[in-house]
Parts: structure tokens; C-alpha cells; sequence
């Protein structure tokens, strides 16, 4: 019950330290036959990778995704398909200044107390690296997503005190790809990047959200009591490193509504039963409806900052946490693949589930 | 996997539906020896209980709880324990008018759409009366946690556009059981109940948001990676009928901060350590710190509304759903106890995963 | 992860002690839109009553099974199917004399140990009143497995030292049925009967082994690795109360031959592939072949014998453990729907389970 | 659901095919700060491995294993441990001439069955080679046991027609690892090797069984009801490859002793309460009661054999498999610390649950 799996029968099970060998996957439960671009992994990888753009952190990885089980000729053979991406620019001696020390709002004492020892190298398993592992395997199940129609996009909607507040409906989504903070709106886009631009000049960083659309999925995916979808779907996301909140739908907007206006009327058009309105978010008594499923992922603002910060060591002894190292500024752009993965793995497990209905 | 259960130690499977013969709950993995209270366990049963006032649905249940094993001599034996409510004041034949149509926002239409057919009386499983179970393997939970200092005390914090602003520190969240809409703040309270009065003589309906803190959790609670204690909490709200959002600690408005506002500094407290702000929510790296737990949750106004509304049915013909019966105008302060038992699931359940680390 | 439940997909919990106030079962995942016959379910729970024969217990309880949950005008509908047995005849004082005492090869010690206390009352928990639940929940399998055309029917083919050797091909299974020790070779039964009458009346015990027999089974149930088919048979099977051994197939004897002699070769019979022999019990590689299905489980002879025997008490000092109570001289001719029952119980979460590959 | 993890606390998902790149484990659960000596799971690797001796399949593989998460200055961190096995000696031309042929007593048939295709080299995942990510990860619990004084010990008891049947307790277990054939008896070992030498000249092969012994092992390990500690053995047992049946204590033999010979006494031994007899094998009510455990398991002859076969095609035709390759001529010797290791696995996971007790 260490919690390093994810899924019930797409399931997943990730590992790796940061800075150890090699960070990686084992999906277990892809069905068989499937065929698999392992380009279209990597390119999902690249997005996450750092060192990106001049708004992410400069550390270099390239990231290169090894199969090392489960894949036969270009198809999934109904065994466990094993991803694997070795640690490159890892500088462990960066983190030599921290060893005994506790970072703020990092997960270094709670490790400490939980485990009585850690991997202190670049967070270890805390390390957001280990969403490396998440991407990788969300590729592959947005693989089998698409055999079925089902897409999942996601994209920048506010960075520190910068909101997209227009409707995705009203949104080319595609655009969001197009430039380097994942914003679909070219003018908040910019904003965004100036944002990130100047609280890194400063040491600083920012928070933000990150949208995310789900289209084309069939009526009947999800379970109705404690695996809701859109339940499993905000586990998956709080599960990601640095997020302080989930909503979908309507969120914590649509408490405001009355009744009347929150209810999403059903109609016939041409024979196929949809909603008028979609405050549900695609989702009714945790299962799809088929209309749009779509959810927000509030971000922290990045905890490592380039400023010196009072804490403790592990001895309890007052200490100064030196502001050093490569970090991002925000890290809501490259957060956008991890959301989508993670969607796409929800997703996939619930497409199974409900075969057994 | 049709996830009927929750948790991974600690665990409970719920069954029944609203209107069938029971609901009850099997709570497997509570620990042998722990003494019950069987009457502790019955109060949150009335705290969640229809009738309660006259600001909630007029249903007349006494929902008492049966012990059917796991207890002997007053103490748990290390086998499930059963506990089960009989359904008393189901009037199926008012749900004859409805039998073929789709209520909008409810779970009719996903749930025909899913299994084919459904047990359209009261909702069936899709009812909130599934979370009589909740509350009462809630209870047993609440018992374990009480014999280690750890307390679940959740309130309303939003009904409508009504928001009690006020920090839970600055708050005595004993206050909230002295009314009937559950607000520690009186003043809220009394403009809390005039607004849910108001909607109710018109027919119609409001969300809320219930906030919840956790005190007295030890350090080291929480599973780093996927099972993050706030994807553990985050799930089990989401789960409960009507959610649309979770936020913990600094919630969507720590987006809007800065990173050197954000981080919550480290320092000794007479031989502790603790934290000088708590923007964490009591969470660090998935993992509890041993500062106080808080977290707020998102209800939609109730989708039943005492108006006619445009609808469809099975067979996709235009119809009207008729607005009668009895139900809630507000689901928040009968939603109190669902979310403390959700949370004391979950914290009970991580308490013991804690002891295999 | 206390161990009341079974199945992954086709998951059932059980619950109650013997002496408590019932025993059941919450099934969780059986599809929906299922008939059920609970005329059906109630001819298993006779067959595995106490007091059915005059070679069983003379304990009086009818068993009635009573349906709380999930099943609607006469269908499941997805939601979990809850049964719920009465305990009657349960005479609990007839324990007061073994309240702090260790009974020989009986749970007593282990559950005292484990636990720090124990529901001592007929065994608690540890009873095998347990199997109740097991077979009224087989017996909801058994209807969906039939609705696949898969059948599974179990015999005695021990007693003591009484072995009925004629292979099950040449036999006439529903012949089990029509006599008491459920043995279907008229000759071995009265030999097996008899047996049991002559060691009742020393006021001991026998044991015995059961078979099973699973036709029908389609190509392709069982996953290849941990969860092969037999060994999901395997644990089922030594789950039930005094239970020594499994095997499968050609089993312990298979061993002696050579591989030229055990290799099943395959040979195309008008159209569809089948073998000519059967030594893999139609699994190969953890995996259903389409073949007969066939194992064979090992009881030990009852614990509780009308004897007095030494014991230690909770003391650990030196006591007597007298002979008393209504118990069965062999436990294997009402084992028989147990076996059954866990039988169908692992093909029918196979079957589901297969459906997502 | 695909079944390729086992255990639930102490939890391990294997990988790989006998052809791909590598086979691997991942060990999710394992106490922090427990020291590791990869020289020991070495050493067991070195038991398991092709081309061993004479009498074992002629393979050369090193097996050498990767450490690549999971253990940070010799210790683990808490994190998932995953080790890694290239695969090297891999012949995969060698299996062109069965690619679409059905081999006897194979894997080969169901898994196109339930899959549709197959990586046909080696028998892909269904090859033994699976069992070398079971040896390592087998070889962490056992240091894991170690620590609390447990100790796993398996010999070969049976080879073909020759059985040792002096009891173990008779034995000195150390003499296993002298001889090639791994059997504690050096005159039945003698007539053991040459019995495999004498079926390997006829091109043909022989079944065994492999008898373990575990020692140490503390009151209270096992589950009640579903996961009894001999049924989660079993399941451990006959997922091994070419498994046909598992017995423990007494087994099928003590089948034919009655109650009054069968029941072991408990008497106080210098404050210690223990059985004067031990055919409970160390488990009663499905809990180690603190006694020697000790099991049996059947091995069939392996199906590859040096003689042509009949068979069919992936079309159906008849056709012939032709005997050739590098194969075992029989597996027991190898499968000791196979089995051990799934034994060790068995027992790491019930310590860590009954923490939670």
C-alpha cells in the first residue's frame, strides 16, 4: 500500500529517485493488439521535458523513452509494457547544501518523518521527475483512447494573477501548443510569459492552473459510488507534485446557481440524447453522459525559490536554506502533459472497467 | 471493480438502495480491541438524517444502526463489522412519474445508459442515502482516530452567494452544531438559513461548501506518489453526491501568490518542529507535517426542484419532469457529516497504511 | 487488507460470526441485467444446511437467505447484491466451557494471539458457518456462468481411507446428488457412509477430499502470470475450512510420468482445436484450453471430536478440552457445495476479467 | 486486472519477456532503512540460473541484477525497488520453427487464444525466465525476514519415481545445497541425478516435487478467512510455472488419519505454548501458530522434450513440433529457490499486515 500504482485494471506503477538510475513504468492491463507509435510518446516526453524554453528550468534531459517490455512488433502483446528514461543531468552534488536540512514547503521533513531516512538528491522520489514515468505511460494509453475517439487536451488558463476566463468552447484549443506557456489565448499568452519573465528576474515563482478538455467519450464510464470518474479523475490530479485543488464542471462557481439555473435540460438532437447546457461537465451521478468532461488543476507556486529562506535541519537547529540551484519559475506549462497523461490514464482504466459492467 | 468500496486497510464496502430493503456498510481492517460507542456513532447518524429541521427535507427516517457482526462485548474483534440501516419512509409510488424520464442532473440517463436498466425508485443506488453508510463506518472511524488525538470538525462555509470569510483559526467550530444550517458564525448562520428559506418557498435550490480541519494528526501520514494524502482526501470528497470541487491549505487562491509568500517557513517550537504559516494545509509532499489539516468542498445547488422542467425519456421523446416530492432545498448542512466520515475514512485509513512503512 | 473479501472484478466480502447475529455476503460487480432464481441460490445453502443427513451435524438451522440489495424486479442492477442469512440455532453457552481454553487444531490459540481477544462463541469467525455467505454468493455465479454455458459440479471421492478411483469421465456426476455423502459411485457411498456412522459413534472424525468437475469453460480464463487460473483455484479452495491440499489435472501423480506421457497433444476435432489427453486439467499456462477443468481438494479430519484431549488454557496452564457440542463426524459431504460454490466464484471474476484484454 | 503483481502490502509486479530486453521487478512496500546485500540476492540468482550443472538446460545466462530505484547507501528508502535482468543468451531464432505451431503442454495455444498474438520467442512471457524477477525480488523479503528471524527453506523431496520420505525434521536442510540436484539426502540425491541424466539421453524429461520449510516464524501471520496464510502460500506456489499441486502440514495424506490422531495438542513449553504434534504445519484457522511451516509442491515433467510431436497449427492443420533447443530435463533442482522465494514473499507481506491488525 505504498501508493506507487495507479489504476484498478489499466493500471500503472511508477519508480525512480530523481537523481538514481533511471525513472519508469510498468503499465499492466493495456489490452492486446493495440499499435503503438513510440514517436508519439516521446513527443508528449519533449513537452515535459526541461530545459524546453527559456521559462523552464535549464537543466538538460532529453528523455528518451526505452521499452523494455510488451511491445512485439510495434503492437501491445497483453503482457506489461516497462518504459524506461535514465537520469542524465543529474547534479547530486547540488544538493549537497541541503542534505541535512529541511526545505519550506517541500517534502523533506515530512520524508524525514515518515521514512527516518531519505534520498536527499534532488527531492528523490519527491522530485517531480517522477512524472516522467506519468507522461510516458499517459502516452500510451492516449494511444488507446484514440482508437476509440476519445481526446484529451489540456492548457494554461492562469498563471499567478493572470486569467483566461474565456470558455474553451470559445477557444482553438490547438493554439495552446503554439506558444511556449501553453496558453491558447496569444494575448493572455503573452501576459503569461512576461509574468514568468519578470518573477524569475526577481528569484521568485509563480502558481497556476491548468485546464483540461476531454472529448468524444462514449455514455457510461465511471462508477457510481466511490470511483465516480470525475472522483478518480481528482485523485489523479492532486496526485500530481505541487497542486492545491480540483474542480470540474461548473466547479466551485456553480454553487452560486440556483437549482434552476445549474440543471443541464436533456434534448434529442438527431436521435442522440445531450444536454442543453453542460454545468454537469460531462458527468451525472459520476458517470459520462458523452457530452465535453472538463476540470481544472489549481499549482503552487514552485517552492524552490532563488532567495535564502530561514528553516530548520534536521536537528531542530535554526538554519538558512540558500536559494541555488536550476528550477522553473511556474510550472504550470510543462505541468499540461502531466495532466493530459494522467487524464488519458483515468480515462483508459474506466473504458475497461466499464467492459465488465 | 464496480467500486462500491473505499480504502485500502481500513476499508468499507457500502449496498443498498434508496428505496430498497436497507443500506448498510461492511468496514474491513478496523483494528481488534478498540472499544465502541454505539450511541457516538448514532449522533452523526441524526446530525445526517432527514427531518432534522425545517430548512431540510421533511422524509421522516430514523436511520438507526443495527449491528449485524464485528463487535462483541462492546469491543472490535478484528473481523468486518456490519452495520446496517432499514429503509422506513420510501414511498416508491412517488417515483412512478418519473419511472421512464430523465431527471436533468441526476444520474437516470447515465445509469440506463450504463447498466441497461436501473432501480428508478428514490434514485436507487445513485440516492445520497448510499451515505447513511458513510456516516456510520464514518463513526467507527472517528473512534479508531479519537484513541490517537486526531479530530475531524467539518461546518458550512458557503451557501449561495452567502460566504463566511472568516479563517477557521479565528473561528470557535464548536459554534456550527448550534444551528440547524451547521455555520460557526451566527451571523452568516442566520442569513445562511433566510436564503435557504427563500429558495425553498420559490421551488428551487442552492449549493454551498462545507470546510473541514483535521487536528492533531501525527507527521508522516500519506502516501508520496499517487496516494498523496490530499488525492486520498480529494477522492473521498469527490465521491459524495453533488461535489464539483476540492481545495486544500491555500486552495485555487494560493495560485495567485507568489513562491516566497507561499512557502511556510520551518522553525522549532519547544523541541517541534512546525511551520510559521500553514499555506501547506497540513500536507507536505502528500505527506501530513502535523500541523492542522484543512480543506473545503464544492456541492452544486440539489438538482431536484419543486418546478417542471423539459426533459426526455427512454425512449428519447420530449417530455416534463414534474417537480414534486420531498427534498432538500440545500444539501450542506446534512453534508457536514458525510465529509468529517469521508475524511476520518481516509485519515483512518492512512494511519494504518503508515504502520507498514 | 484484513481478508474478508475475494475476486477482483466478481468480488464478494463476507461477514458475521457464528454465534453473532447473521452471516452474509456483499457481491460487487456482477453485471446487470442478470435473472436471478433465489429458488436456485436456497438449493445450494440445503445442500450445505447442518442437519441435512443423519451423518451431519444435528445443529437445526434453515438458512433462508434474504436479499437486502441489488437485485430489482427480479434483474441485478450493477449495484452490489447484498444476502443476509440469520444465525438461529446458535447455542452459545454450549462455549462457555472452552471461554479460555485452546481447543486442539483449532483456531482458538491463533485468533488469540493475533487479535489479543476473541468472539470464542462457536468459533467467532473462525467458524465454518462462514461459508454460508460463500455459497449463497456461488450461487449468483453459478446463474451467470450458466448464462456462459459453464457448469460446476463437485463429488466425494474420499472418505477416510475410502477412495473412489474410477476417473470422473467415467462416471455419472448427478448420481453424487442422490445420496448423502454426495459420492456419485452407489458402492463407494455406502462404504463411505458407513465409515462415517462407525467413527461418529467412537465419537471421532475423518476426513476426505472432494473433486470438482468445471465443463464448458471457454479459451482464455486466467491471467499468465500470478493470477493463472489454478492457482486462483488453489487459493480458493485451501480458503475453505480444513483444507490441506490442491491439485490440479494429473496433480501429485503427474509427477511420476514422463513428459512424453503427460504432453497433451492437440488435434483438430471437426473445426475446433482440442487435446487427447487432459493431464493439464484444461489449463495451460495459467489459462483455460477450452478442455474439462478438474481438481481435487484435501480435508482434514474434524477438530472437534467427542473425545476429551488435553489442552492448555489462556493461561497456559494445563486443562481439558471435553467433547461435547453437535458437530460433523466428516465435514466433506457438505463441503461439496463450498467447492462449488468458491469454484464458480473464481470463473466468474475470470470471465469478467477476460472481457478487458 | 492482468495479474502480473502479487502481494498487497509487500508488493511486487514483474515484467518481461523470455526474448525481449529484460525481465524485471518492482517491489513496492518494502520497510525503509532496511539493509541490503545484493551479494545474497546474487547468490540465489546463481541457484536459479540456466547452465548451473549438468543436469540443468545448457543456457548461459549470468543473470547479473540492476538495482535501479529504491535503495540510496545500501539501504531502502521507502521507495519502490526495482531490479533489472538483461536478457543475454537469447536465442531467438531458435524458435522460428514454432511460431505458428501449437508445442504440447505449452502456453502457446491459450495465449493466442486470449490474446490474438503472441511473442512467440521463448514463450515469451509465458517462459520460465518470468521467475528470475521473482528470485530477486524473493531475495529482498528474505532479508527483509531475516531480520525478524525467519528463515525459508526449500529442497527437492521427489524427482520422477524416487521420493525421499524420511520427514524433515529428520534432515539436516544444509546438505540440499551440496548436490546438483538440491536434495538433502545425499543416496536419494545420487539416484536422483541419475535419473534425469538417464531421461535426458532418451530426449525426454521427469516432474518432481519441492518440499520448503519455514522456520522462526511468529504467532498471529494470516488472514482469517480469504487470505489464510497456507491459501495465499498455495496461490504463491501454483503460480510458479508447471506447478499441478500444493499440500501442506499433513496434507492429502493426513486425509486418511481420524480427528483423535490428527489433532495436535498444545502444551506449555517452559512459558511457551507449542503443539506436541505438528500436522497443522505451523498454521491453524489459516495463522502461524508459531510451529515449523512446511509445504510440498508438484512439478510436472517439462514439456519441451527432445522428440518429435503431433500437433496443430495457428490454421489447424496437423503438424509436427520438432524436439529441439536448450531445455531442463527436469526443473526441480532449479525451482528450489524459485519456490522460496515466493514463500518469502508470501510471509514478508502477512508481517507487514498483521501491523495492521
Amino acid at each position: 500500500m505504498a501508493g506507487n500504482s495507479f489504476g484498478s485494471i489499466f493500471r500503472i506503477t511508477t519508480f525512480g529517485e530523481s537523481h538514481g538510475e533511471a525513472v519508469g513504468v510498468v503499465i499492466d492491463g493495456c489490452p492486446s493488439g493495440l499499435a503503438i507509435d513510440m514517436e508519439q510518446v516521446q513527443q508528449d516526453m519533449d513537452r515535459r521535458r526541461p530545459g524546453q524554453s527559456h521559462i523552464t528550468t535549464q537543466r538538460k534531459e532529453t528523455d528518451r523513452v526505452e521499452v523494455l517490455s510488451g511491445i512485439f512488433e510495434g503492437k501491445t502483446v497483453g503482457t506489461p509494457i516497462t518504459l524506461l528514461v535514465r537520469n542524465e543531468d543529474a547534479k547530486s552534488k547540488d544538493y549537497s547544501h541541503i542534505k541535512d536540512k529541511f526545505r519550506p514547503s517541500h517534502a523533506d521533513f515530512t520524508y524525514q518523518g515518515k521514512y527516518g531516512l531519505r534520498d536527499y538528491r534532488g527531492g528523490g522520489r519527491s522530485s517531480a521527475r517522477e512524472t516522467v514515468a506519468r507522461v510516458a505511460a499517459g502516452g500510451i494509453a492516449k494511444q488507446f483512447l484514440a482508437t476509440l475517439g476519445v481526446k484529451v487536451q489540456g492548457y494554461v488558463s492562469t498563471v499567478g494573477t493572470i486569467d483566461l476566463t474565456v470558455p474553451y468552447q470559445d477557444l482553438d484549443l490547438s493554439v495552446a501548443e503554439t506558444n511556449i506557456v501553453r496558453c491558447p489565448h496569444p494575448e493572455s499568452a503573452e501576459q503569461m510569459i512576461a509574468a514568468i519573465e519578470a518573477v524569475r528576474k526577481a528569484g521568485d515563482t509563480l502558481g497556476g492552473v491548468v485546464s483540461c478538455v476531454i472529448t468524444g467519450t462514449p455514455v457510461g464510464l465511471g462508477e457510481p459510488v466511490f470511483d465516480k470518474l470525475h472522483a478518480d479523475l481528482a485523485k489523479a490530479m492532486m496526485s500530481i507534485n505541487a497542486t492545491k485543488g480540483f474542480e470540474y464542471g461548473s466547479g466551485f462557481e456553480g454553487v452560486r446557481m440556483k437549482g434552476s439555473e445549474h440543471n443541464d435540460k436533456f434534448e434529442n438532437q438527431s436521435g442522440q440524447i445531450r444536454t442543453t447546457t453542460n454545468h454537469s461537465g460531462g458527468i451525472q451521478g459520476g458517470i459520462s453522459n458523452g457530452m465535453d468532461i472538463y476540470f481544472r488543476v489549481a499549482f503552487k507556486p514552485v517552492a524552490t525559490i532563488m532567495q535564502d529562506q530561514d528553516s530548520v535541519n534536521e536537528q531542530g537547529d535554526a538554519t538558512t536554506v540558500q536559494g541555488k540551484g536550476r528550477h522553473d519559475p511556474c510550472v504550470v506549462p510543462r505541468a499540461v502533459p502531466i495532466v493530459e497523461a494522467m487524464a488519458a490514464l483515468v480515462l483508459a482504466d474506466h473504458v475497461l472497467r466499464d467492459r465488465t459492467t
